[in-house]
């Protein structure tokens, strides 16, 4: 994997990816365009359609001494279905480009392309356009997925209100633990999520739910960033938290996927949804009434946001 | 400019872009998946939504010895819009990917977004969702395009017939002109392009009007391919063609992004389109009555498609 040192050696200096979003921002502002960066997803001129993208880059979010290609298929997906999933959409289609360094095989692509159609098909999602280059660096896999609201409007990561319950899809720690392995079997481990589009279609329509947003870079990163979106203090209670495997690597390792929401005190919600704290007027993150600092995988400085 | 010469020395073999398209369909559609690969757009499940994918690559589409950020940030938007003016849909929207070399400053970021966000606002267009990475290869600017149908349904490059006449909107050659220079100022001739959507929009809702595709890879490699997707042969007359430079360098070289289009005789056109030929029963691209090898840019052997 790619390291802060590793990018920053590349670099001659450290990169801040909130000065390239800066500069972004400028330059569309002096365009007369603007860009909503605050959420998971953006919203589209069409009034339920949202869109996001990512993009997986070889040796930073994938290693192809470990991860098989259908593996790397399903997780270009999945990353991105994830992300409608935190925004209370359900997904529409999707498109990609490859861009594949040249020992990519036939036999390799296929297999890739397998992994993305299998995940696809589980959300009778489209794969609607696509572009393959070949250059000889590092492979990278840009995916666009718009999807249509099933609530009312999209669920927000700034909505979260002093007073609300702060719960949790699913368990943490799975991708982290299995990417920490020195087992290849147990590496692959990392990649047995699923988007959560079933929660988050249920959770855009029951009243009382208000910010959602879902966990890529780790629970208290994540929740630090729900925090400043929302302008909340954000109390968790560990022994609340469900985790795979030991609760420090649960809560600072990335890649888990499971939706971070907030509610109401006594909303009506189904039994996957576990309350891990709960919002407070203020700022940042407690953990059992300590502050922490915003411990988490930092995707630019590994290479990538 | 990487060559073919220098990919397959890269890959150790030649590498053939139908391969790898069929691999994925054949991936596809054993999950019950399907991709149209034939035109310039494909249709999303929204009945008036289309979309399009391309990137551009470091060393292949772009190089920064000669061409400024701020041209290859137009040139990312114009190569999209263009593939929906070729389809008859206004833009909608845009995503963007950046995976870029980290040797691109604060300033070389500011200045591609300037060029994005100057060709959008041409054309009311918000830049939507973006994601931005960094890896040590060549960069990467990956651009997803939707737009919305302006006529009733889409422009096709399957649907010219015998007896059609043959269009192009404007001159062809200047790109390429600008691209063999050895100097400087000329090659920046080459991004003095702009996607054809007003002439789109017409056409879209002009009756009579048949097969439409913009020209990207050169007159005569694009259209073999319209000549082979209608299954119909395609009669060029050399001294109708609007050129820039010299004929051949302009009938052989890329990037001209103009649409060429097939009508009935009869059809009432603007005075922009430019009658360049004909249709009959048939197969395959002649010029002034013989026969021509589909010669043009082959995307693929230099890296992309």
């Amino acid at each position: 994997m790619t390291g802060p040192q590793q990018v920053k050696a590349i670099a001659g200096k450290a990169l801040n990816e909130a000065d390239f979003v800066g500069v972004i921002k400028k330059a569309l502002k002096e365009n007369g365009l603007d860009i909503d960066t605050s959420d998971d997803c953006g919203l589209t001129p069409h009034p339920s359609e949202i869109v996001t993208t990512d993009s997986l880059v070889e040796n930073a979010h994938f290693n192809r001494n470990f991860d098989r290609p259908y593996d790397i298929g399903r997780q270009a997906a999945v990353v991105n279905l994830s992300d409608l999933a935190a925004s209370g959409a359900a997904p529409a289609w999707i498109s990609w480009t490859l861009n594949l360094n040249p020992q990519w095989s036939l036999d390799d692509v296929y297999e890739l392309t397998q992994g993305m159609a299998a995940e696809l098909s589980l959300h009778e999602t489209q794969l609607v356009a696509g572009n393959l280059t070949l250059s000889p660096g590092p492979s990278v896999i840009s995916v666009t997925a718009a999807g249509y609201l099933t609530g009312q409007k999209p669920l927000l990561r700034t909505a979260a209100m002093p007073g609300d319950e702060i719960f949790v899809t699913g368990r943490l720690g799975r991708a982290t633990r299995g990417f920490l392995s020195p087992t290849v079997a147990f590496r692959r481990e990392r990649h047995r999520w699923r988007p959560h589009l079933a929660e988050s279609a249920i959770l855009a329509s029951t009243d009382g739910v208000h910010a959602c947003m879902d966990i890529s870079d780790g629970l208290l990163l994540d929740a630090s960033r729900m925090a400043a979106a929302s302008e909340v203090a954000i109390q968790l209670e560990s022994s609340l938290i469900p985790v795979i495997g030991d609760l420090h690597t649960a809560i600072t390792g990335g890649e888990d996927y499971v939706l971070l929401f907030t509610a109401s005190p006594k909303t009506n919600l189904p039994s996957w949804a576990k309350r891990i704290g709960c919002c407070a007027p203020g700022s940042g993150v407690y953990l059992d009434d300590r502050p922490v600092h915003a411990a988490g995988y930092d995707h630019f400085l590994r290479g990538t946001d």
